[in-house]
């Protein structure tokens, strides 16, 4: 059981060395990468740069996902939507994606946390329990946005603060936390949280404003994308299931 | 009247360049440089070391004010409360301060705004009045604690953020003023919401735990401490009262 949760606010705070982080991107790289292990993706693979995944791809015969101003890069497979995944077409396969903001999110955790999950509303009460089983201190990492703090981030990391004073009432909550705490529990229905955020309003010229409704649902899904390996650049989930604490 | 606020809500943030900056270190130095021109000081001194704060003090025969770890340098006359400052003491006097986290957020600020006002609970709506007096984009600035958010000058840039809608509707709050007007309002009580820091608990083992009450009260004074000039390393504010808008 971990003693203290930092928070990480916004891209401009520094990660702390922690022994485990989550990183919350929730609309929608977090929750994407969610859904596309619950559809039967094999691994996901995350790396920082349009390049970087296509060759990841080709070396590794890899589906390819993600966005650039909210839709896929030329020669993806998929965009970066927690809806469209198909089993059909992602079953057994290993995915490689880069977002704007989540899989940047993700790099810089990794530099500063010995390992990471990745974390959402979909998958809040299994990410707070994956967080439990580390020690010491213990991060949760909002991805923001354009190098800003984003309010669909902060909120969630509300939503996972809540879960682990439910699970953990005796672990300290740093002074972040709280205020995202506080956040929360302020909107009791996160489509309201989610749809006052500038991410929110970023996907409807793009014609995905859908993708905010699956963003928002709480507690679908009981796996959380746990970092398996890094290999150069790249960073490997693959999908753990939490026992009950 | 400015047409959007941007927020920082981490020592960590980089101030935005702004046409003007409200800078929060509610417990305990913005609230004390409302309380020592409210008690008839003639003009304060911000500056970032007890070392410069020694020497301006004697080159302007001014009197020092200011704490390392809660207390007063040795040989400063005034410490850092808002409730000690009697008018007998400060009455026509240039007041020279500095204290650990909110001249260095002051400083930090004075960087990258044109000009400054130092907020707090106190003198919440006079602040807000103040900053709707610019145009463009403005800030408010959380001085933080040891490099690190703090609550309860998040939840004061919530309680300006609140004055500024209601004063302001058409204004555009970024997400983290957002972030703060939620914490604000999710505490009616600011007195609850300021024992809940760090900076409060960090008073009780000097004996200071007395001044949190006074840094919880709401738009008791009508006065702004506004930057009237920088001369190399020292701003000096004198009180502006701001009209009504």
């Amino acid at each position: 059981m971990p003693q203290e949760l930092r928070a990480v606010l916004s891209p401009a705070e520094p990660v702390p060395r922690v022994g485990a982080a989550l990183v919350v991107d929730v609309i929608r790289a977090t929750t994407t990468a969610a859904a596309l292990l619950t559809a039967g993706a094999r691994e996901l693979v995350w790396v920082g740069s349009v390049e970087e995944a296509r060759a990841e791809a080709q070396r590794r015969g890899a589906l390819l996902a993600g966005e650039r101003g909210g839709v896929p890069p030329a020669g993806f497979d998929l965009g970066n939507s927690p809806v469209a995944p198909g089993a059909a077409k992602v079953a057994g396969r290993v995915v490689v994606m880069t977002t704007t903001n989540g899989t940047r999110a993700a790099l810089r955790a990794a530099a500063a946390a010995e390992t990471l999950g990745l974390a959402a509303l979909v998958n809040a009460t299994a990410a707070a329990r994956w967080l439990l089983a580390f020690e010491g201190e213990v991060a949760i990492v909002a991805a923001g946005r354009e190098g800003r703090l984003a309010f669909d981030d902060v909120y969630t990391l509300g939503a996972l603060a809540a879960r682990l004073v439910a699970l953990a009432p005796e672990l300290e909550l740093d002074e972040g936390a709280r205020v995202a705490l506080a956040l929360y529990r302020s909107h009791p229905d996160p489509r309201t949280a989610l749809r006052e955020s500038a991410a929110a309003r970023a996907l409807e010229p793009v014609g995905l404003a859908g993708d905010v409704e699956a963003c928002a649902r709480e507690d679908r899904v009981a796996l959380v994308p746990a970092l398996a390996a890094r290999e150069g650049g790249a960073l490997r989930f693959l999908p753990v299931y939490p026992e009950e604490v």
